[in-house]
């Protein structure tokens, strides 16, 4: 019944080990061979393709990362490496491919699928939550929750003494990630790339809250916005506060993938797999308003994803 | 512009403490008095009802359970207690109440709240995610996150011998927490009430995989169904492995409350106050299709909730 | 230099993958040939024996359970049998073993290696702690942390109500884990064998606690009183109070090893390689007042575990 | 019997709470007063002192951080302030202090308890694990097991890609926590304050086991060495690894205490209290060979702690 590939391309994200499991499992039940591509773009072109089986992925759906490994592919820009690329594929026939990685893995796969005639499905998966087109990305739940880890056992230790907190989260351009966290963290600030921030006004809300009895100020703070060090300067100068920065970093890709994701990942294949099934196409399958629908490539990278109003409004009265 | 009560009912589940922080951050934020009922139904006859302020939602929202607690009562049954409970709601002018809890509690309040004129939301708040027209009941994320930390756990243990892990999952009547446990966890078996399992049919697949180097078996059993024994001891006969057997049970409630369940819980709140604020009725709101709606309580009770097919589909084969 | 082994014995515990991981990297770094014996006696009777490699314990030093699996074997009570493992052994040209597991395992052993002239070291690994002669028995820790986690989860949901939660723990005919847990989890009844209860003592103690507030009540009860429906019945009966119980089972042997754990695992494996290289030994290594020393088998086996005085005085007073 | 009271000073750590809970249960034990110094020494000069009581420490046993504060105090440091804090105690006539901190509290104290003849002792509560004259700090095993988390889930991201970790842990000026954690989480570099490393040598054999197929890379640097730059960028340009860096910071500090600091909490502060009662004093607790001694202050601050020679040498060859 023909073969079909997985690869991970850009950022890893929580998620996409439960993915390649359900890939295996779910291809040999369509009666298809299912093929690991190592090491994203680059190991397309170096020809580090293998066939994989169920013991492959046996014991790998509660690991965070992916066991196919990733990368970042200067190389797969220039035509040739993709005629290298394209003739791997070939020697295992395999012309079904399923990528997991964000924007600019689907525009590169894009252009492969075009110039030979390969299948392909993205799959968004980054825990930055910014891919046009869907509401969902593979891996944002379990960054949530790690990130809702770190900041609940900062509170307990901000508690502690007269003091602010000042976390930066990832999320590239994307403020979802520190939206979210600050909601659920019931943070006092949070400063996203979306919403001007006005310190004026935060600064007169929160003194007054200070002369009530308030000690411990939370402020999260998106790295797209590039003002983490001058937020906590801001609140050292202006609040009078002493403050501690955290960057929280890689931590935020890692993680055991939530049930959540797991049931996720499970989602997005079998669709992208039926679909590669049915039909010779190069799309992003999205998921939005509770549905899975498949968009053009072209639908998906066009934009920058935009966070909801209703969500931003929550938020707004952190930021100003 | 009026006062706003909440309370607990029935079983605790993870969630209830970021809504009842949200509660009174909207209520205040709406111009109105937030009050909290304590002890659920018990609590609003002995007329446990106080005023609450922001500073009794510091530092809750990361907590499991529910800090104005939960009862079950009988008292409630007899008309001379709901005419007791409703003097005690009007000596503080409250006239609007938010419930979560499930369906016994759902009936219970739409009598008192026709009886008394009480307007009244409810809020699907159980783990078993067993209450109809809704996809989604609060608690329920965190815990199936708690049920996939045991099974991790467990299957880590599992790899250290040949044996079989027989775990019951709780639900009630409802298969969901087990099914969803099962699949995101990669169990072998996963025996629910919505599905007629077939032992022989297992055993044959089973036996199979064994011969091919199969040392474990992870089976997940809802307890709805009665059968951890029997499963557990079917195992030892036919499949001749030894078996150790785990009942998860409340370990299933607790935790802190996950990303999803403090953003569902915001959700809840935030629609119910808005819908109590604009009319007087007696409703349950739901989430389904990725939309916030309001269903007449009879409609919500009149029935089981029933799983989606294409998930029990997913379970299908780990059943027979 | 030679060839040693490693296998676990009986039940796992969190700490033998460390363990394992040092036996190899330890061994390769004194020039010895490092083997895997799998299935524990089982394993050492049909001969599944490996040479093993660096990269062999890549990756496992964070999980629980044991990648070279355990089990309990009856055969090994059979002469027979023991001369098949000893001839799988010289096949090997193993003289050197290390064995993780309790006393029943370090009894064969020791009969097995004055039968053959093997030397060989046992380190105590169980979360029961209760073996003789040693403080402290590998996954002790881990298992501590795994039930604290449940306990403080329970303790948010159990403020939830007016009710009475009964765990029992594991830990054999010992009550260590149950005392531990209990102290170090704020519980108000612990009930191990070690101690004489007494219910009428604890009612009057616990009924006045509750006239002034008290709402919930934590009893830890060890699995080897064979009480904890007696427990749970006199609260209920005595009390007053709704009773959930939670048997925690397998759970305590699961979890990713602590820190603890880790440190003891490679201080217990750098010991025993240094003293088999020295001398041809039968002895258990032992870690006590913070030292390790090695005591014969029969010193170790001849008793059972005395939890110390200071530890039994601390928790009289939650059961009597 | 007297007062006696309690105060955090300088950084936080986990197990202080614990340690709270402890000091008012076994004070009331005891027939003695317990009170409680809120923000540290900044509030006994400002007098915010209060008696405490059993249900003060309730639900804390399981929370980081202090629910007392602490502060860092220059104030202290005049003696006009250290005469109002003495009358602030005298006030409430307590003439006994236990203070959790390290060597600059224990040197304030020293001179304040000699000034106004307050008896005092000192219980060692850091992270860094930095204080003379003890094996063990407050707080420095739920640290670790918050490192060791962070890194297990580091190492699931860096096995997706060809990718080096580098990761800065705290400790002031010692490399205890470095130490511990990079032995305890397999990593490949360690680099720490008591070690001169050699870059050149650490490349050579790093190369080598590139050559064999390493493709991860995790380096633990103790932030006392202030070289976390430098290694990233040796990693780069000698390496030629893609880098990551993770500042852990803060989380660090946080975290539920571990069994292990509750145990330690509990036996500080019983010790602490005997001694208060038998005799006037001003010394530190410290826990060396697994027994619980009391040291002079000046014994204590004379000199910076040693990590002992046999953990030093186990790190060596991830330095060199």
């Amino acid at each position: 019944m023909g073969s079909i590939a997985i690869m991970c391309s850009g950022g890893d994200s929580s998620g996409m080990n439960p993915a390649i499991k359900k890939f295996v499992e779910y291809a040999l039940d369509k009666n298809l061979t299912p093929y690991f591509i190592f090491d994203g773009l680059e190991g397309l072109i170096d020809g580090d393709i293998r066939k994989a089986d169920y013991k492959d992925v046996t014991g790998i759906i509660h690991l965070g990362g992916t066991m196919i490994r990733t990368s970042r592919s200067k190389r797969f820009y220039e035509f040739s490496n993709r005629e290298i690329a394209y003739r791997n594929l070939q020697k295992n026939s395999i012309d079904k491919l399923i990528v997991l990685g964000g924007d600019g893995s689907f525009k590169a796969m894009d252009i492969f699928s075009k110039e030979f005639n390969i299948s392909f499905i993205g799959i968004p998966s980054t825990i930055d939550n910014n891919i046009n087109g869907t509401d969902y990305c593979l891996g944002v739940d379990t960054a949530l929750n790690v990130i809702r880890t770190a900041l609940d056992e900062i509170r307990d230790t901000a508690l502690s003494f007269k003091r602010a907190f000042v976390v930066e989260t990832m999320g590239a351009d994307c403020g979802y990630l520190a939206l979210i966290s600050a909601l659920t963290s019931g943070a006092e600030i949070c400063i996203i790339p979306e919403i001007r921030y006005d310190l004026e006004a935060l600064q007169k809300k929160i003194s007054e809250e200070m002369k009530e009895g308030r000690t411990n100020i939370l402020a999260v703070v998106a790295e797209g916005t590039n003002d983490t060090d001058k937020i906590k300067e801001w609140i050292e100068r202006d609040l009078k506060l002493e403050v501690r920065e955290l960057i929280l970093g890689h931590i935020q890709r890692g993680g055991s993938p939530s049930v959540y994701d797991r049931l996720m990942a499970f989602e997005f294949i079998s669709y992208a797999i039926d679909r590669l099934m049915q039909d010779s196409v190069n799309e992003i399958i999205v998921y939005r308003d509770a549905k899975f629908e498949f968009l053009e490539v072209n639908e998906v990278v066009k934009d920058r994803h935009r966070i909801n109003d209703k969500l931003l409004d929550l938020v707004v009265r952190l930021s100003k």
